[in-house]
Formats: C-alpha cells, structure tokens, sequence
C-alpha cells in the first residue's frame, strides 16, 4: 500500500535520528531486495534449520519467507538468525492439516507466482530453471520426507539439486542456500529488474526506520500530535 | 600408492558379494571425485556445522576435508552427517595452538595446493576465483572471529561472499556449500578433468568395497589364506 503524505512525513522525521551512513545502507538493501523469488518452508522440524534459512534469505536479499508450521511451530532460534529475523517478511501458516499449504499456495498463485517444489526427483536441475520468466516461489519440504503430496500436486514445475555422491540428500539450509545462489545469480546477471516496486521500497523504508531508531514510537507519537 | 597384485585379486573376491547395481553405482561417483579442490575447516566450535560441510562436501563430490580442531574437538554427529563420513577422508589436525594449522596449511602447500581463505573483506568474490588454475584449498574460520591470524598470514590468497542484505555473514556449512556450489560449476563446465588418478580411483574403490561388504574382515582373510 503506497505511504500517505503524512507517512512521508513522519520518515524524514525519523531519519533525523539516523545517520546519513546508515541510511545509505539502507537505501543500497532496498535497491538489492527482491520479492520476485521467494522461498517456501514446509513443516521444517528443527527450528535451527529454518532460521539458518531465514538467515540466508537475507543475506541474499530476498524480502519474503513463507514458513508453513504443521506438527512442529517454528520457534525463532535467535543465535543462529544473528538479527536477520528484523529485516524479512516471514509469513506464517498454521495448521495440523493440508489447509496450511492450500493458504500458502493459494496466496502465492493469487500474487502470480510459479511454484516449484525442489525433490530429490525434481524434473530438472536448478540451474537449468529460468527465474526470468516469472515469479518463483521455491518449496522445500521437511528433512525427512520432503514436500508433502499436496505440495507435489500443486506445484507448476520441479527442479532437483544434482549430486555427485553417496548421500542422497543435503542439509535444508544448504540446500536453500544453492539454490538460492544459483537463482539469484541468473537475476543478478543483467540489468537488475527484479527489484522491489517504489512503493513498497518505500513501505519498507517507514519499517526500517522504525525499528532502528531507538524508542520511535514515543517519537512517532509526539511528531504526529506536533503536525495534527 | 598403487595397488599390489594381490590387492587387485581381493578386490576381484569382494566384488564378487556387491551387486552389479552397486558396483555400477560405486564407479560412477568414483569418477565424479575430485581433490582438486578441497575444504579446511579451522576452528569450528559446533559440531553439527562440522557434520554438514563433511555431507555437503561428499554429496559435491570432494574427497577430502581438513579439520583443523583447536580448542574444541570435532565430535562427528551421526544424525547431520546421514552416513557421509564414510565415503571422504576427514583429516584432522589437533593441537591447542598455531601447530595444528601449520601441519596442515604445510602438508597442503606440498600438495601444491594454493590456499584461499575466506572472509568478509576477501580481495575478490568468489565468482572471480578461477579453481582450474591450481589445486585449491578453501579455509573456512569459526563461527565467531573467521579465520585465524596465522592462516590470514600464510595464505595465497582470499575471497569473500556477495552479500545483499544487513546480516554480516551466512551460516558456516551455508558459506562452504555457496563456495563449492560455484567452483564446483566452474571445474564441472567444460570437459572434467579434475577427477581422482586411476591409482587413487583403485585405492579408493578398495578401500569401499571393504566397508560396503559386510565382514569383510573375515573374507579377506579368509581369501588371502587360500591364495597364500
């Protein structure tokens, strides 16, 4: 939703408690993040993990994680997120049964992406899925059985990470990470396009001035009664 | 070292209780094996980050991993590894001081292997670092401070990971798995040629054999009576 003049106001306000380094920063994350590629989470056991992949996630400069929470709620393991947790969208689904996945697949198809679900048996390697094309939202199931067949049954394609060894599986967080890095990589490459809409660039910009100025909301209180 | 005569006859014997699947199988990651590229791990406080870059290198294809234990020592943990440490050789280096990192950057560098450490302020990302140059060895610090002085001091060279976001660093096995994912690619491209000698290839496939057969101890002594 795009900020009102009165949210415009209350940024440049905040950003006077900011400096101009960190706003740069900021500024450079903003230009860097995207929602075309986003990453699904689906009844992850160990919350370690998951974290380790939220972690990632925003190193690699996406906004958007989507945790689908089944038998076992995904707790925020704080050592291993080192802060990453504040700057992502982590979007939660909560149910014991197949409703959680159909929420989260239905929001997505809804926002116009394509879901691809990563199995030892996907159709092709991610490296030869084209992220160009359209939004992706990437699905990883959990470590021991992977996705789940609702997720196999409503996904628009498959990809699978090649393997060179014994061991017929990796680590999920390393498994997000490759095919993230692959992902982002083909993105990345040309002219940066995948980026974030000026709105929500700016949405997110009111959001991060918030949380990282100390107190902002006894300031927001008193800059909006001074402007009222 | 090459195999006796009598080695190559054992061998013969205990492929006589694998199947032609197995045997098949066995050859084929043989022949995707490499040490032209390797990992040291120096310092590593957490062993399940440990066991996953032992299962993420093994599931790439490398063939040895170097740990270098200081204060803590590596504890292999069976649940992340899911059988790999079987299949690699895990080389340790223990010592409470800077010997344990000499021994190895020293048995490395007479390897002929360049050593590149990795670090946040590394001279060039990743991508850049050309892997078909020379043997490579990719050093990986703790979770911590990054790698050691020492290592910092000795090594030939240092990459470092793009990062897009606030978060200053990735996950260890995250990192390792981001690093070998793109060199691997690039020694993969074209034509492989990165692969093990017949000589390691032979010692190798022995030395699986043995522990694919069960009591193969028994057989082969067995075997080597009637052949005596």
């Amino acid at each position: 939703m795009p900020l009102s003049a009165k949210d415009y106001k209350l940024m440049d306000h905040l950003g006077e408690y900011i400096t101009e380094h960190r706003k740069q920063l900021i500024d450079q994350v903003l230009n860097l993040r995207t929602r075309h590629l986003t990453v699904v989470l689906e009844n992850i056991y160990q919350s370690h993990n998951a974290s380790a992949v939220v972690r990632s996630c925003e190193c690699m400069g996406l906004q958007d994680i989507h945790i689908i929470e089944g038998e076992t709620p995904y707790q925020v393991n704080k050592k291993v997120l080192k802060g990453s947790y504040k700057w992502v969208n982590v979007i939660r689904y909560k149910s014991k049964n197949v409703e959680a996945v159909k929420s989260c697949f239905d929001l997505l198809k809804a926002k116009g992406y394509s879901i691809v679900i990563t199995d030892p048996a996907g159709k092709v390697p991610v490296h030869e899925l084209d992220p160009t094309r359209t939004k992706t939202a990437l699905v990883f199931g959990n470590e021991d059985v992977g996705v789940s067949d609702y997720a196999r049954n409503h996904a628009d394609d498959s990809v699978r990470i090649p393997m060179y060894g014994f061991t017929e599986s990796m680590n999920i967080s390393v498994s997000v990470a490759i095919c993230l890095n692959v992902l982002m990589a083909k993105l990345r490459a040309i002219d940066w396009k995948y980026g974030l809409t000026p709105d929500e660039r700016d949405e997110l910009k009111l959001a991060w001035y918030r949380k990282i100025v100390k107190r902002s909301d006894l300031i927001e209180k008193r800059f909006l009664l001074s402007i009222a």
